[in-house]
């Protein structure tokens, strides 16, 4: 698996690589998706364990019926559809193609079996690979949408990590996913500050290279002058902000927060289990003593948001994080090892760094919440057609996330990407960046 | 698998069958169990479909569990738990063994996977027949207990049948259990009507045989005159029922059960759909028309109510049920097939018929909701221990139903046996017996 | 008020009054409901403090509806209805009549206000008169109807005062309904036991004088011989069972009771609050020290049910309390000051005693829970018509209660009355007498 | 009543009125809040027909709790408080004041009465004009917070009449609040745009005058050129989208809002009753016929957005509504008669309009939903103390309103206010102007 990487080669990135590059870009997607359920058995890919997660199982399929109701059914002459009733029970959201099946309820469809879903998948892949064959590199709207289906498994690879994670720690046995490696983190780098001088400043995707619909249009905006801070809050001084009574203090919090830390029993991050005086956290690699050198994750918007209240300063916004982001050198990503490369995937201080030294850690550690509702940026206009239910219904009601995080497909990371989850969500790998007023 | 008849040779049913007989009779029980799992795959039987409803790989462990809290840490002198946390996992409800994993997340634990499980099954298997053979016969403790156990499983069996069947039917695809076979139902016998003479009479568990403590003590209660139905109400004649308004009608049915009818759209049992004009049904053996002379199955104790209020009659008492049973001939059940001989499992009018005509279909094709609300005999003593929380903390909002369904063990049924369940619930091979005073 | 006793004069009792004795005994029911509403404001006639209470100013509309509806739109030529929209907004729960205003939404209607709501009651009381002096004691059926109206409005005058209760204890600044009086509370007679030798023993309202439906017919039971508590479980006993982990140990309680206990904290009888180490309780009197002598109320039928296991006997069945309750001499009830008489509701020890010993606080002191779930009597047949709907609808997961509380009207009281609550419901003034099998 | 006209004379608005001033505007928006209690009974002042409501008398006593907290404890040196629990009984949500009475219970409060609460005011009001006397105009600190408490109780005033309204819209009889009048309503202009540069422009409030803590520091932000509607969107126009499928179409919706729409069965603007092929509504009138002129109010977000959609363009950004609003001319507000004034409440087109075209309605006919979520301007800082949790703590989840509507005090608009709302929200008089891009 050895896809371009976006950043360091932008203009010639996967969406313009071509037919033989979309053959191996494709099989290197959909290998990965299967290689990330490979420890995983027919039991653990069925489990729904929450409404927000889907079963393993499910985006196994799901990816695959991307594949088949936008592109094979549209494009391909002669393929015939693995089962008919797949195109509702794998229908995730989309309206305009049909019934679909309950979201809560897909942790209930035992059948089809892994193994028929995994058949599925080379059916599918069988008939992709013909598809490209033909068209590929030929037929425009036939490559952006291969693009967009190879991006959109790859938003799900995500989740079946972060769903993964959520399933086996309902679990008491606390089962391991990952075998746990030597850790080997370096000191976290001092928690300095870049700044800022605002001014107007362009965002957003400009149409080269792939990027979803809700990334763009490219748009001037206006910024004032602001400090970024240099690196992820960690472990160790999150737990400072519990000691102190972060959990207990309303004043520190939203009042839709504050709601849910009495009302749930919020006390610390997801996964962190209080021992007699010390925490612990769930891993994908089990139980294991807190890295309190490593970015906390797992916190939601209202505790970035009480946390960075705390410190007395605040979140970034979405522009100015993109602004900073812009400015690293092409080669920020480029020593990062992938998701899963290693067997590795919780959350820790890259080495990366500027020449003039400036902010680390923005691509690939824990997605960064801003404090930026989640809407549309001027001039945007949904995708055409039933993929055009991609982002903008969601709209609302949702936190811009940036950066990606330890879980996230290197080649799917970039400055412009724009993820969303509502303010209460903690099973993904979000974490905290600071930001205030220069 | 040659299981005693209890009804037959009560006085030296299982119960005091001795070692040689518990030995075989354990394997004929577990076997049985695993046999029911055998057509599923490890997907199946992780899944719980609601919370009353429990994964099969979870009644395959728990099941196992009550041999091993309650046998083999207590008698034998060297046996080692299989594993120290399913002491946890697989407590259903019993406060005096400690914690026990929340019910309604039996669904979550992907682990430990069903193989574990049959592991778990041949360990404790392996020392329960070290335990029988030291003491099965000797030691009256051991042999009430293991005759607990046994039945406690057989209970779970009929549970397995019924969850399965609830799981699968939540699948759009709608998945086969057990390949249909012939139906060869004959014809409904005529509706009539067998007269009591009330008076007092004796009933409940004499301690002859193997008897849960709820079914205990015996004791005289005295009947008003009255009639019993000769049969189960058909589907049929549900169907007239359901086609006078049946479920349209509010002066037809209990205020909770009206309540129960809007809320959730009550138009037919449980499992019966609408296409156009008529009815099919859902069966372990899949989607099927209506067998219109086979029992009404899968309705709440608001719909046999309500069905008997309709035809301006009423549902027997539990006493006028055991006493109609008790004077059935000792070979009643002697002709009945054993829930899943032949792969069929769907309730049908039996062929037995006491020599002067009288109640058929007592035994063994639908449990017959009674209009007694489930409670204590006068006397009842719960058993001693942890096991005293079997029966007696459920006497609370829950009716007692009678017979035994197609889906119960055949050993497992007796005149005094008292199932019981609450009001609403639908997924039970449950129908309707009806009674009127004379 | 000075109506006739039912208890001493059965066959003279207020159904077979005559046309005079109806006039007095409708001005003694009627003006004994705005009496008891004379204390409150019509902010507090507003309130509905949870969906099972009504607003004060709903159950003085209701009553009157009950006649409207039933008597005054049959019998009167010329009665004109007093406003069209009434008929549905103040019925409660008849479906044979019509539509209803939501219950749980009675407190949102404003409008009529508490003195519209009074015009009400004069407009109908009016006509009432009318219809009295025409028909009264010449109409078998307008009899039975206005004696059925009047006991219909005594059950709401208990209601109003158990909801007036449950309002006022939800302020803060606890309000006090009635002034505080002295106590002079008799010291407790010793807790003895009286035995009943059992056998066949008729209970249930014979026919002569009024009863509801439910109450009939009058039919024989049989008995095993029992012991029964000669007074009420006062609050000093109740608070030893507190003291011993009462609430704390589940193997004291039926698995529902337990939820609930768990579900919502509770740790006494409903109203009882602890203050450092001691516990006060809410009354209508407000705020005030536990009185040890006088029974304990507001238990649901889940803590008595618990006490009496943790006392290690049981509770009473409904037959055993009639058959005990059937052999007081007539004047049992006759030194029972009625209820509100004195200004003084709360439970208190009675000083009745029939000459040889025996139980007391049978009658007016708390509603006793009995181990009885509520259910139809042999040859039970509702009312013909709407009010068909009084009682036989709610046979199903309620408990009967014996006795008549201090609450209760005192000619409301009579030995088959079968009061009839959920097992979780606290806000009635209801206790616990306990038994035993002899 | 005169308040001074805040946009005539931004300079000396109330905020800087001298002593003097003070005590008039004092007087004049405290007997507002009374007089809009006048046509209510005690009745209809203690209901809360939803958590989101509260009871007139409970405003009436929150927003005198306000003086009393706030100013007379802190600057009055021999204040009585009027009762010792009111602290915490009329608290809202200030947690550092300590405790409050749980919002969705307010409506069970029948004590104090509302006799009682508008002594309390009186009370208040006493003190208030001692402290006005001895410090009014000399002390900034006692200045700043008095205009705060004006403003804060003229927020209520306009709650107060959303909250009458749906409370009296809950009772079928449907009662009016003012007499209905004349509705004299001019036909609705042409729907026509007006087009905007764009470019880097000021918005939020400067400091001068009186601003609450959200509107504040005033900033650049740049636009994009864009057309702004002439006026709002009329009710004959939103039955035109009603019509054309609105409410059944999800691809016109947000996921969010499609949810509610199915959910919640919306098939129209609350207080829309189909009655056969018609509409009517619900008002504080009584019902009415649609005003088919006037502006639609009373729509959600989710509503406004999918209107838009369908019209395939959008609503306005807040700060292309400010942008707009300030080029207005200031006798924009002049003749604007005041909420109530006239005993007219219902939204209608306003006679103003400037030279030159331009848009109008944009102050006092609806409130305006932008697409902009409410969130912190660059360099917010909240009101130190407790006032400080007037708005900062909310600034999640909600959305912008803009421009007051017919209920809103007319002193009490301006173009830098920011009202917010949950977007599910319906009660408030909210309507919907649209936008697009230039």
């Amino acid at each position: 698996m050895e896809p371009a990487c976006l950043l360091t080669h932008p203009a010639t990135g996967p969406y313009a690589a071509g037919q033989a590059g979309q053959h191996d870009r494709y099989d290197a997607v959909r290998t990965t998706s299967t290689a990330l359920a490979a420890p995983l058995s027919p039991e653990d890919c069925q489990v729904q364990s929450m409404p927000d997660c889907s079963p393993v199982k499910w985006h196994l399929a799901h990816t695959t019926w991307f594949f088949e109701t936008f592109l094979l059914t549209r494009f391909h002459p002669s393929y015939a559809v693995f089962h008919p009733q797949y195109r509702m029970l794998f229908n995730s959201y989309y309206n305009a193609i049909g019934a679909k099946h309950p979201r809560p309820q897909r942790g209930l469809l035992s059948r089809p079996a892994l193994g028929e879903v995994l058949r599925y998948r080379q059916h599918a892949d069988a008939a992709m690979h013909e598809l490209i064959s033909r068209l590929g590199g030929n037929d425009p709207d036939f490559d952006a949408l291969l693009e967009l289906g190879l991006n959109h498994e790859q938003q799900h690879q995500e989740l079946i990590l972060s769903d993964v994670k959520h399933m086996l720690s309902a679990n008491p046995l606390r089962p391991v996913y990952v075998a746990p490696g030597p850790s080997a983190l370096p000191p976290a780098t001092p928690a300095g500050w870049t700044r800022y001088a605002g001014g107007i400043t362009r965002i957003g995707h400009d149409g080269r290279g792939f990027g979803f619909d809700n990334e763009g249009p490219a748009h001037d905006v206006l910024l004032t002058p602001f400090y970024l801070a240099d690196r992820l809050v960690t472990q160790h001084e999150y737990l400072a902000f519990i000691r102190d009574g972060g959990y207990k203090r309303p004043e520190l919090w939203l009042s839709l927060g504050w709601d849910l830390v009495c009302a749930q029993g919020w006390q610390a991050p997801l996964y962190w289990e209080r021992q007699r005086d010390d925490w612990r956290v769930f891993t994908l690699r089990g139980m294991q003593d807190l890295e309190l050198q490593a970015p906390v994750t797992h916190v939601s918007y209202f505790e970035a948001d009480a946390y960075a209240r705390w410190a007395r300063v605040r979140l970034p916004r979405e522009a100015e994080w993109e602004h900073a982001a812009r400015q690293l050198p092409d080669g920020a990503l480029a020593g990062r090892a992938n998701m899963l490369e290693n067997g590795h995937l919780d959350a820790r201080p890259a080495p990366v760094r500027n020449g003039s030294g400036g902010p680390v850690q923005l691509f690939g550690d824990a997605w960064e919440w801003t404090s930026s509702a989640y809407d549309a940026y001027p001039g945007f206009k949904p995708d055409a057609g039933a993929v055009g239910e991609y982002n903008g219904k969601f709209m609302c009601g949702q936190y811009v996330l940036r950066g990606g995080s330890c879980a996230t497909p290197r080649d799917h990371i970039r400055p412009s990407y724009r993820n969303f989850f509502p303010p209460e969500a903690r099973w993904q790998f979000s974490g905290i960046r600071l930001a205030r007023d220069a």
